[in-house]
């Protein structure tokens, strides 16, 4: 398998349809209108009526003949008798040979007769026939997606049905021993498939209706079975792998031997060991089973497929310009499709690129944007301006408050917060330490970093990193709470650790955090202290990003311990064995603490109830919430 | 009435429906995942499990514990027994106490052993436990509105249903003696109605669900009666009047009696006659009958609404920039909303405005964007750059061939035949006759311009006029067809004409082209020609814009006859008494001309079965089709 690049892989999987004679338009239907919004028009709606359908009021008013009103002024008003005239209210089709109306405003009646004191032109406040459409005039060209306005213009102009394209029609196969039911209890070892509720909410999402057939097992019998009793029923078969490399390679043998294979891995990360063929006359993909690559191939090869059976473009995202938020390093030869956070910070929009692994699809989930790296570059410069397809609307990422630091609890609980109580408000955390955080904010690139890092030599905390690292500018510290870090262990304690020192032990299995977080930081300080070589203590290189991931993993039993907050251990039923107890702050610049954008969070801390919820998730003392250290 | 600020009459309907008690928000409900996209989470979604749910093999090879390859190297290879080893595919859970996986290309067996020639580091080539998302962690903010890749992750960390807000209900009422159902058979003076089937699909795509009513007729109390049946059932009612003024008074008075009145006249155009209000805890808006205003009421009230008792943001438009094609003019006091084409002319983009009455649907039909004049400026110059409110994509708007001038149902042919061949290019035309064309053209607002100008004195068509307007421009002209002109009369000819000079009958009543249009032109001349003074002509004064609108009056009976192209009077089945024959050209920059972007136009000009087409819609002569005539 070698990796084709992108447009040579487009190339190679046309022609391979071409040659298997796969339709190029799905088939057309006849619809009537109300389900034909959506749809793509097969033929041109051309109208058959004229809209309005006659020559009617443009006003409230009389209808007059123009000629009788020849003369009439303010000196010599003229006077209409009742059967010279007809009172019309706007829209109401000109009676006889009228052909003008007065305005209700210029008449007034003595008599029964209308005085005019101003005489009309010829067809004055009259809407003519056809003013809107023709009759036999093209209303809408073939290959056009309709909207709400071109049905009701079809209506008025004559239609009761449009011919449109069908929806295309894809089939979604599984495959995987490991493989599970969404919903399922998953035994260990066995993974749930959520590619395929993916995929099909994607195809749904670009008009098409689904099939998603049943988890096959890795049978290359049973899923050549599965494939031929799929490829007559559908426009599009996409073929989902499991995350493993050797079932990949299933999908590309079996589209080779029932049917022609084009390309069998495209130089696209995350999603290269992509599979492009066809079978009989049914296109088909072949799905890398990582979710983030699975996404992608999607959107790569399905979506403007889907678009071209009905003859029309994708509809495209919209782009951005944006300034990038660290050093993004690509690999020559594979374009690469980076998620980004963007936040405006000081007046310029930052993106923030998100974790690029293909088995990450939260990085999706927080993305805002995707900066495509074609293959012939081999990365961006923090700082450097890129293009980015917007994934959430600008307005959206104008109203997002961008967190840049050390990682804690409270950070989630207040973004959940923040949104209900305004939908415009969003608070996007990126946990890459405290001294990463200080970094960010350094360079621009964030409305405030979460920090908690000690000076070892005089045990403060914050103010000396900040002065080391933002010496000339005006910085704010605002306090969120104290905390209580320690040990996170399983229940019950088993190894009955009861402090730092209990580390030393070889049989104990570390879990630890990434180099800058501040949890790290404490651990070397309480090391040091008790004169722990770091080098002897197992997992002591096993960096998690977050308290909850250093959690996750003693919960698993596949680590014996690892510092982090109280709060993560109480999460996941964990023991706790404490160690310190330590302020975590909030960095800014003093304009951004004073901004309207940070309201919405200072109004949040000062909430009873949120103090309440805080110290809820166990080990948080929120008696200086909201204090200003700085 | 009188006309309330847009933001006044916005905030007056939240005030006045939060005295009524309406609800801020519909309710929650509780769905399973795959139902739930597209739907707008109500409660924070947290992950219950973490993902990936244990420690697995991030490629292909074997797992291993880290410290047994300590010291293997090239020179000092390590061979690990069967025992120490077990082979894994990308994705399998890591074995009992294996804590590093080796890739499949460092690994080579000897004997069942693995010899290994470099040592691994403890975690490498690990996927963590959580390292996608960690149980209890924050997923999903409220508030939020899931897509794809959201339920998949939701999946993934644990979820089978997610609690999220019921759809919006909208239910519309359509009111208005003369209104009926689309598809009915018309009455004179019936109107269809359009607007209950647009204002439908415009709540659908908006992500509701609509009950659409029967239509009620202009009785007050059958219209409170269908109110109060409705109330209940909906989050928002909008009913819609008939095109009468009288009606919007109707719906102004029963939402005063029924519950409270906010608004009745926002100064907004076109659309200014909506009412806004709240009955029981139900918010209530009127429409305007005119389709236009109905669209752009549901647009500006209703959209922000529905977001908003789902909690979100509605989708903003996208926006550009680009250079209005000619001077618009707006009444002080009122914000206009005018409808623009867009296309993209010698490198920059230009908006040309469409009509602008509120009846003319199909302006909303073809528009590519939406100018908003605010209420406080008198207009817009030609050529000034002003904000566009896109309503088709950029990639659409510049695949579009901008053609300015003269009308012929030709150019309706071309650009559905275009469209069919290549989803891609649009060929757009604006009807302002011969002589607008070149203007738009000298000013660089279009690609091409439509033109048949007859210069009386020599008899010579289009070059006297490009020479005159365009000197110093290397513009080039290409034949499109010689076109039959005459008078367009009712089928059998009853009054028998036989050419210009029986226009000096005075009983005929005319229908006549605008000014600047080469029909006009050649009328002008011929009348000259035959010595026919115009004021002695009725209808000289009546103007409509295409062939096809002046088929249409002629048809209607409102109309004796009408100067225009053979082909309009046989799309309409009418009788046609010929007068010239005319060339019609298409007059553009030379470097327009042979530009990629025109060449779909010239090649569908060479394709036998276009030619065939064109000579079917009746009096053309297409032998010069194509030809560079300069």
């Amino acid at each position: 398998m070698h990796d084709v690049p992108l447009t040579r892989a487009l190339d190679e999987w046309e022609r391979c349809r071409q040659l298997a004679g796969c339709p190029a338009r799905v088939p057309a239907v006849t619809l009537p209108l109300d389900q034909a919004v959506g749809r793509v028009t097969a033929e041109p709606v051309w109208a058959t009526r004229s809209s309005p359908p006659f020559d009617s009021a443009a006003m409230d008013g009389i209808a007059v003949r123009a000629a009788d009103t020849r003369g009439a002024s303010e000196t010599t008003p003229l006077l209409l008798p009742a059967d010279r005239f007809a009172v019309v209210d706007t829209g109401d089709p000109l009676p006889g040979d009228c052909d003008a109306v007065v305005m209700r405003e210029h008449v007034h009646y003595v008599d029964g007769q209308a005085e005019l004191r101003a005489g009309v032109a010829p067809y004055e406040h009259v809407r003519s026939i056809g003013e809107d459409i023709s009759a036999t005039e093209l209303l809408l060209p073939a290959a056009h997606r309709l909207r709400a306005v071109d049905v009701a213009a079809a209506a008025a102009a004559g239609a009761i049905e449009i011919v449109v394209r069908r929806p295309p029609v894809v089939a979604i196969l599984p495959t995987g021993d490991e493989m599970r039911p969404v919903g399922s209890e998953l035994a260990p070892g066995e993974l749930m498939d959520t590619n395929s509720l993916m995929l099909a909410a994607q195809a749904r999402a670009a008009g098409c209706d689904v099939i998603t057939l049943g988890i096959e097992p890795d049978d290359p019998e049973r899923i050549a079975a599965a494939i031929r009793g799929a490829i007559e029923r559908c426009d599009l078969l996409i073929v989902v792998a499991g995350s493993s490399a050797g079932r990949d390679d299933y999908t590309a043998q079996l589209v080779a031997r029932l049917g022609s294979l084009a390309v069998h891995g495209v130089a696209v990360r995350p999603g290269h060991p992509v599979v492009l063929g066809a079978i009989d006359s049914t296109p088909v993909i072949g799905c890398p089973g990582y979710p983030v690559s699975s996404s992608l191939t999607f959107d790569i090869f399905a979506v403007p497929l889907l678009a071209d059976l009905e003859g029309v473009l994708p509809i495209p995202r919209a782009q951005t310009r944006a300034r990038l938020a660290r050093k993004v390093v690509s690999v020559i030869g594979s374009d690469d499709w980076v998620r980004v956070r963007l936040g405006r910070v000081a007046g310029s929009l930052v993106a923030s690129p998100l974790p690029r692994g293909a088995g990450v699809l939260t990085s999706l989930v927080r993305a805002d944007g995707l900066l495509v790296i074609p293959s012939e570059l081999e990365g961006h410069h923090a700082g450097e301006e890129v293009d980015i397809s917007l994934l959430r609307s600008i307005p959206e990422v104008e109203g997002t408050i961008v967190a840049i630091g050390s990682h804690d609890p409270i950070l989630d609980l207040a973004a959940s917060e923040l949104r209900v109580r305004d939908p415009r408000v969003t608070l996007a955390s990126s946990n890459v330490g405290s001294l990463g955080g200080l970094i960010a904010l350094r360079d621009g690139l964030c409305h405030l970093a979460g920090s908690h890092l000690l000076e070892p030599e005089t045990g403060e905390y914050n103010i000396p990193y900040i002065e080391r690292m933002l010496p000339d500018r005006d910085i704010a510290i605002i306090r969120l709470v104290h905390r209580d870090q320690g040990l996170i262990v399983a229940p019950g304690n088993p190894h009955g650790l009861t402090g730092i020192a209990d580390l030393a032990r070889g049989e104990l299995r570390y879990v630890n955090r990434q180099r800058g977080a501040g949890t790290r930081v404490l651990l070397d300080y309480e090391l040091q202290r008790v004169g722990i070589d770091p080098a002897g203590i197992v997992g002591y290189a096993r960096e998690e990003p977050t308290h909850l991931a250093v959690a996750a993993a003693v919960a698993s039993g596949r680590a014996d311990c690892g510092m982090g907050v109280r709060a993560a251990a109480r999460a996941f039923g964990l023991d706790f064995v404490p160690i310190a107890q330590e302020p975590y702050d909030l960095i800014m610049e003093r304009a951004t603490a004073e901004s309207a954008a940070l309201q919405p969070l200072w109004e949040l801390m000062e909430t009873p109830g949120f103090r309440t919820a805080v110290e809820a998730l166990g080990g948080y003392d929120t008696s200086q919430m909201g204090d200003r250290i700085r």
